[in-house]
């Protein structure tokens, strides 16, 4: 058999608004077109529209900066109520320079702005949002997991992806902030190669992979396409949150 | 229209030796599952058959390491031969530690053992073989391009992938090492968001995507896919090279 992999843009997802159900907003629009999930599929989630859904909005007009915020400000060239946000969804900055602010962020992900977000939303007047990501992804993966499972009546398996830059590399990439139902690492240590030799280090970041796929067809410039479903996918393994992708600091060189 | 996009593995890949012609044995491959090339198919091949065909072998048994060698291979507790062979392909080294060398290949990318694998690699007897990456992949995913578009009749791109690990996260994600009939950069600064503001910073690496989807389906335990099908995807921009995507090291903050 011809081992395949379907992605399919899910249709029809309205603009999101805080309190959505986005479990709702999946299944109907998977209904327009005349699609039903399936056991298996794993459903990958844009994380504007899980934070959207969440509320995860802050108002800059209610900010007022620290002075920290506001020499760091001058340093990087962004707003200081922009970096006073996210500085409160930080542990540290990482890397500072003109228009770069990369930190890590409070759930250890070492990302540009903590993931705060001013593009992409509605800014009623007088307001100037900008848009955080979910409190927890992981939570929020495993709560649509089980909402999703609810209205499908299938096994499904959730990824909330965010575009990431990396060093050295041009360009973003799809990364997985969260996911539920399958294993955010795969770990192939130890297993024979063709030859009998043990893969010396072959722990693959599955979710990450699957997140940068389902990016492919999301696109950027509009949120017509912010859900994504991978179908056929071999099964593997115990779950395991996104969380478990971020390196522990004691072994990482790079920080 | 639901947007879609298809992977299919291609079937019947044998193990590649030197001198192999790569584009036969996808064709072949292809045919052995009743499938054809299409127009716009992006081909996915992994970097490991790649360099086999080029027959980027080194026979460690003919590697005297220099006294350098010698010394970085007690700090990381590696052969010094293949510390040898690594330094050779390598401008510089990048981070080192116990089992880990990153270095700065000699095309720019910022990887672990400059790709030279032992695993995966069969040796005849009294050789110890290890494989680099190809010599100019980008060079040789255009000469991929040219062969498969003359014996399908197709137009395709080409992405050769491999699997890179990341500072901050665990576990390796597919990456693009070289590509042709595609952008390896996809531009998207400048194009107004859904309220008319301009995306502050999207340029998306769209080869290591591709790569990465790929690299979902051909697994790492043994080679039995190593050439993957990508069907559907957007047509995008101008061809552009994966030696594109590596960030100039002034601009770099991590270096």
């Amino acid at each position: 058999m011809t081992a395949s992999l379907q992605l399919i843009a899910v249709p029809g997802i309205p603009m999101v608004q805080p309190g959505d159900d986005l479990a709702d907003l999946i299944v109907e629009g998977m209904a327009t077109a005349g699609l039903t999930l399936q056991d298996h599929d794993v459903v990958v989630i844009a994380q504007k529209i899980v934070s959207k859904a969440e509320g995860r909005f802050v108002d800059l007009t209610t900010i007022v900066p620290s002075p920290r915020a506001e020499a760091i400000a001058r340093e990087v060239q962004k707003d200081p109520r922009l970096v006073e946000i996210i500085l409160s969804e930080s542990r540290r900055i990482v890397r500072s320079g003109r228009d770069v602010l990369i930190v890590e962020h409070r759930l250890g992900f070492v990302m540009a702005n903590a993931g705060v977000d001013q593009s992409n939303v509605a800014e009623p007047q007088g307001r100037q949002l900008a848009l955080m990501l979910p409190q927890d992804p992981d939570a929020s993966a495993a709560r649509l997991q089980k909402e999703l499972e609810q209205r499908s009546g299938s096994t499904l398996a959730i990824v909330i992806n965010d575009s990431f830059g990396r060093p050295w590399r041009l360009g973003t990439v799809g990364v997985a902030i969260g996911c539920a139902g399958l294993p955010a690492l795969l770990d192939l240590r130890g297993h024979p190669d063709l030859f009998g030799r043990s893969l010396q280090v072959t722990v693959v970041a599955f979710a990450d992979e699957i997140a940068a796929a389902a990016s492919l067809l999301m696109g950027q410039a509009d949120e017509a396409r912010p859900v994504v479903v991978l179908r056929g996918l071999p099964r593997h393994g115990q779950p395991q949150p996104a969380g478990s992708m971020i390196r522990p600091p004691g072994e990482d060189l790079f920080r």
